[in-house]
């Protein structure tokens, strides 16, 4: 075999403007044609953008890719770089499912076409329902080498009767390729690289590996392509969270060569961190918003939220709105001014108390009036959420008003209990760490403040709470964060059952404080309670960025339910 | 074969309530053997309520599962009868997916099992992300006959490679028994009896067909049991959206036996009101709402809502409350309370104008403070928006203030077309008629009032309107509701293109009236957009009961997505 120049496009296409994607692509074409690559790759679906959804089972969609397809067809008659792209296939059947598939383009002509074989179907992955599986393997022939043509989840095979790969070494296919729309959540540069490694030593055969990068609602993708010799040794890699055209020179003749270094910030708040910005920055652009606005409280989640909408979209862009209501510390709007301050945003405070108070009031004239008792000296679960929401009205109104996108600020601890209000602080457009736990938001807020400090000292120490009432704090209705954190990881991500999860802490070595009132069986007992009793909230959410494995979008709970877990 | 006396146990199981469930079965197979039945039948998945989505995957709902399945067992030592019900089996790899299973009970003993094999999954079925798929037919042999099991999606095997009712035909079964939970929509009730019909009279083999009933969330289960024989005429049928244990007696020797008249209430306003009232009611009582309140606008979406609650709960449980606005008519709020007397609900007038004049007051000069000039002599988007959502803050602070749930009153024309506000019509905890176009809500309500008028002929009458500004009507902003309705249908339900819906509408035989402005091309384009643009809103809706085809709970579309169609 001879020498290979690749060109890597790790693209980051917006779902849907096929004339911007093809446009991008067009110019990534040419532009790798100009630096002598032999072979440009792009990602799974980079026509038009992934996931789809629904959009796949629309003729007038798949057709209109098609056009665009063709126009990149011919607009590289008279190139020598051959390109490799997905795109959304026609199916077998007039009415029926799509197909999610690959082509390869030289000189004007359509030189290979494949079919994804294996349709990933479980948690954030619904491509059952609207592809239709390829039955064959066929080998590429392309400049006197056979090359074996993957899609994503063809390599990830443990779980399928069908193996592709194994078929495609039997064949003899020189090397394989595998163009991907993975996404990103913590850890998975570690589990994708290993895969891929093992999957080449195996089949001996060097892979090619081509990731989408970029946002996409709920998901973010974060490139990283990356190839391996059919040793499963690493030579190349493509930055992480980066949209770009990246060169890699393999010489399939060549003996040994040093592998490249790992990505050094793999699974660190460094990498959520940076995961979150794609995340945000993306929803804004493909959705043209260009400002955000924010609730600052003068906690830690706010804080992290304004910090990273800073980083994302410029400070200029980010305005932060302190909205004290009647049981808010003076610190709370201080310690939010301060890190307006630190970022550079613009920053206004709104008290809630008159708002409130008068809302409150005509409630209460109401209710007399209807002769129903009201509550004398006490603030209810209605008076709490009413604070919320004031709040929440406030920022719709100025997200309306100055067509501002609101960020809302909940961590996924939060969602998970139901500590949180709906259409209070709920309310927005985008969740940026709802799939963040409490534990984690410190860590991130420590991050952030080591490239600068930003987030005032006080919002990180001082203990958390919602001031709804007086003297609350959030530890009086939740188990300490390390305790809830670690509970909620057994019960969502690892999908245990309430005794496993008693065993597991008692197992591992962190020690249960002894300040959980009423034993650990108990207390987990009520959280899993909280966690399942709340699913009607989560129903309600705006998207919320993934960066765990088991997020809440890929989660499906009834809201009916009364299994005690 | 000797006659049989068929238990048709048409159950309304909760969802992970094991005790519940079990304990409703158990009455039901003492029942059905004290009325001396042969065989009594339960739904598919009875004995857990369906669908469990992600709680099919958790090792301890599936065991919990097997034990209450022993206590069954157990309890059949002493009798006669022969028990079938659906549950979740245990999958056949650890940690992998479960099974979705059939077991047949006698004499204290199991004495035949069965695994789903076709496994829907597309619209509101994921069984694939859940369920591992049987891959055999076992007939099951019962007082000397050769039965074959098949669960739901079994038998629609048209889009399937596999066909498990010629497999059980070719190995002699005498014939079919199908359980299942078979969500209602309009039309389904003909559409299953054609199916079923069809497949008895191909495999000429007679088939007992058993459906869950019941809310579950957005999913209605609409009954209707029936039995065909094996000429696939109907011998017997259970009613529809009713609980309850049905007897039929076969004589597998008669010759001939007269069909039994199908529903004639199947595809109509009637049966979908039913269906409605089906829905409030299992998802007040399955949830614990004992009380229900709505904001009543005076229009017809609401009092149509305040209709069915009323007849689904109680008058006594039903609370509306009107919010007239600045710009509400006299007429809006006279007609609410007229009404609310009509319907024997507690009513309240409860004004908005002062919350929303003090609210917006302060606002504004927050903004002048801010120096940022404030719009003089219009009502902007952010201004209407608010009256919306001073109103939502209302209706949840009732919600919380005395543990009633919000009905929202939003329909599916307004929610295609994102004619509503997030937070504020849209706030609730279950929206009753947001499958339902406006056309729809028409023919639902002069249905209801074709039983006793209830809703004031005004509401019928006069032109929908927000009533967000002076003079405004729902027809200055949208095409009139017959057209649009119709785009809409083509486009969700049918998902037509934009060429097509023009080609279709042109085409069939209603008159577009000229006074479509613009020209029909440009009013399809502008629909399609607002619909693409208004998915955000979607995703922030609370439960749609589901009476059609394609609801929104089966539909996924991305929300960023710059696809025109």
């Amino acid at each position: 075999m001879k020498k290979i120049r690749f060109a890597v496009a790790q693209l980051d296409p917006t779902v849907g403007d096929y004339p911007g994607n093809a446009g991008k692509i067009l110019a990534r074409i040419r532009e790798a044609e100009k630096n002598g690559a032999d072979l440009v790759v792009f990602p799974e679906m980079a026509l038009c953008g992934y996931p789809v959804w629904d959009l796949a089972n629309k003729k007038i969609f798949v057709r209109e890719g098609l056009k665009h397809l063709d126009r990149i067809r011919r607009a590289t008659a008279g190139l020598k770089v051959t390109a490799v792209l997905g795109f959304v296939g026609e199916g077998p059947r007039p009415g029926g499912r799509s197909r999610n598939s690959m082509v390869w383009i030289s000189r004007g002509r359509i030189v290979g076409t494949y079919d994804k074989r294996l349709l990933p179907t479980y948690d954030v992955f619904l491509e059952d329902i609207f592809f239709e599986p390829g039955r064959k393997s066929p080998l590429i022939a392309w400049q006197g080498m056979r090359v074996g043509p993957t899609i994503c989840e063809d390599i990830w095979d443990e779980n399928y009767a069908e193996k592709p790969l194994a078929g495609l070494a039997r064949k003899g296919a020189d090397w394989v390729l595998n163009i991907s729309a993975s996404p990103y959540y913590r850890g998975v540069a570690q589990t994708r690289e290993k895969l891929v490694r093992m999957q080449a030593a195996r089949y001996r055969r060097a892979i090619l590996y081509v990731n989408q990068v970029g946002g996409q609602d709920d998901l973010i993708f974060d490139g990283r392509s990356f190839f391996c010799d059919s040793r499963g040794e690493v030579l190349f890699r493509a930055p992480a969270f980066r949209e770009g055209l990246y060169y890699f020179d393999w010489d399939p003749e060549e003996k040994s060569r040093p592998q490249v270094p790992g990505d050094p910030d793999a699974g660190t708040a460094a990498e959520v961190y940076q995961a979150l910005l794609l995340g945000i920055r993306d929803y804004c652009a493909k959705n043209h918003f260009k400002r955000v606005v924010i609730g600052l409280s003068g906690g830690i989640d706010s804080a992290l939220v304004a910090a990273l909408a800073a980083d994302a979209l410029g400070p200029g862009a980010v305005m932060g709105i302190a909205m004290p209501g009647p049981y808010s510390s003076k610190g709370s709007w201080e310690d939010a001014r301060t890190l307006a301050r630190n970022l550079g945003i613009e920053f206004h405070v709104h008290p809630i108390r008159g708002k409130y108070q008068a809302l409150l009031g005509a409630y209460w004239r109401q209710k007399r009036k209807a002769g129903k008792p009201v509550p004398a000296g006490r603030i209810t679960l209605a008076m709490e959420n009413l604070q919320a929401r004031v709040r929440g009205l406030e920022l719709m109104f100025l997200s309306n008003d100055e067509g501002r996108l609101v960020l809302t600020t909940g961590n996924k601890s939060e969602l998970a209990m139901g500590y949180c209000t709906l259409y209070g602080d709920m309310a927005g457009g985008l969740a940026v760490i709802g799939d963040v736990y409490k534990t984690e938001v410190y860590r991130l807020a420590r991050y952030r403040n080591s490239l600068g400090a930003v987030i005032p000292e006080n919002s990180l120490s001082k203990p958390p709470s919602a001031e709804l009432r007086p003297g609350q704090k959030d530890e009086d209705s939740l188990p300490p964060y390390e305790i809830l954190d670690r509970i909620l990881y057994l019960y969502i991500e690892k999908n245990y059952g309430r005794d496993e999860i008693v065993e597991e802490m008692k197992r591992s070595r962190e020690k249960i404080k002894t300040s959980v009132r009423g034993g650990l069986a108990r207390v987990v007992a009520r959280v899993i309670r909280c966690v399942d009793h709340n699913e009607y909230k989560r129903r309600q959410t705006p998207p919320i960025l993934r960066v765990s494995q088991k997020a809440w979008f890929g989660r499906r709970m009834p809201i009916t339910n009364l299994f005690d877990a």
